[in-house]
């Protein structure tokens, strides 16, 4: 892959649909009713179902692993602020802005989730394996 | 809820299969070739499909929602160190601990998954908000 | 089966949900912003999210397969011609009719694809192999 | 985007599933014994359960989609020989290679898919619609 440069950024962006929730929760067993019980969901204090924070960090991972280092990324640690919650229906871009390039082929990037209206809904950091050229 | 005990712990434990890591690829868009192309990935340091870090990170948000605390807890963060590759097949135990009991209803976790090998593939730490009984 | 007759149609219909969409996405690795992304289809000529062109084709797929010649029929050709987007709600009738039998239990068809209002969506040929009675 | 010039390929693979076929004939309705009776298949010419072709044309959507026109880019046609069968297992390499940049932001590309034993599976030709910068 080309050169990396401190400061490069990419995105990916994805609107977040009931399927994705059903889905993730399927996968996972995260069946918290805050997630998949619209009832329970209403009476809560975000008034609706939201999506589960880590398919969003599902995000950082795909615009890691498809865009900036790229295809053959190895994940090796992320730290995650959930900050806001996701609705369904909302649009979520995440973000990878290289913050270090560090030895054995590692570096480190801020990685971050705003949904359509600019608000910053997950923030945190990765470490991966740059993949090899 | 019931009192919580620091020391207090809950698992949850599930095999990953295949559909598994197709249905996460489909949800957040990571199709890494790691994960979908055998021919790459039997090329690979680990020799065959590893299944997406973030997929093994939803079991841990699995057992906090569905067990300790249980239904209605909210995610504030999480750290993760993915310390070994998950493979189609393995079977994961996601484990929470209850660390430390905080102001306004927020409680630390150390959290970890182990394989059917007993050797630990994600460590690090999570903060949630337990819900109200 | 029963004896083909050239001038022969059957139809098949189907909903496009939005959990078409994204599972479609999710197995191909097509993750076009036009399918997946809300915000940037709201800007995009078509002024929301639609279908993947090749899900249509999977419904001309369909009625061939499992009504005219029926289950057991291999594709061997299809030319496409995406004429008009599918949008998620949209309800769309796949049709084939029999446009010639050719030697080595081949036949030659029309298909098409129209939405709710009549509109040709997809159109194009199919050649397959007759299944074996 | 980046200058197009002709001759230009990309490509991208992925191991197709079973999850993938089960999925495919959910959204689609194409319940074809061949992809979905095991029992059938053993019997058949096949000697086993056979992917549908619609979905290694979902490949071809998703190389054109996600590589080369890129994000954007909208079908206008495309030909489709499925000129052998694709298993369950089968790594599909889908590849686009420029053949024509045509008036009115229109390119006409060649596209294949091969298996992991570099077998063509499909061959076709596809005209899209290039995304503008």
């Amino acid at each position: 892959m080309a050169q990396l440069t401190v400061g490069q950024s990419a995105e990916f962006s994805k609107t977040v649909t009931e399927a994705d929730v059903v889905l993730f929760a399927g996968i996972t067993g995260d069946f918290n009713p805050a997630h998949i019980d619209q009832t329970y969901a209403e009476k809560s204090r975000f008034g609706g179902r939201i999506a589960h924070g880590m398919l969003c960090a599902g995000f950082v991972s795909a615009v890691l692993a498809m865009k900036l280092p790229g295809p053959g990324t190895i994940y090796l640690d992320q730290t995650l602020r959930f900050t806001r919650p996701v609705r369904i229906g909302d649009t979520v871009t995440a973000r990878a802005e290289l913050l270090e390039l560090m030895p054995k082929k590692r570096a480190r990037f801020l990685t971050t989730c705003t949904n359509q209206n600019g608000e910053t809904v997950l923030e945190g950091e990765a470490t991966v394996l740059i993949p090899s050229t």
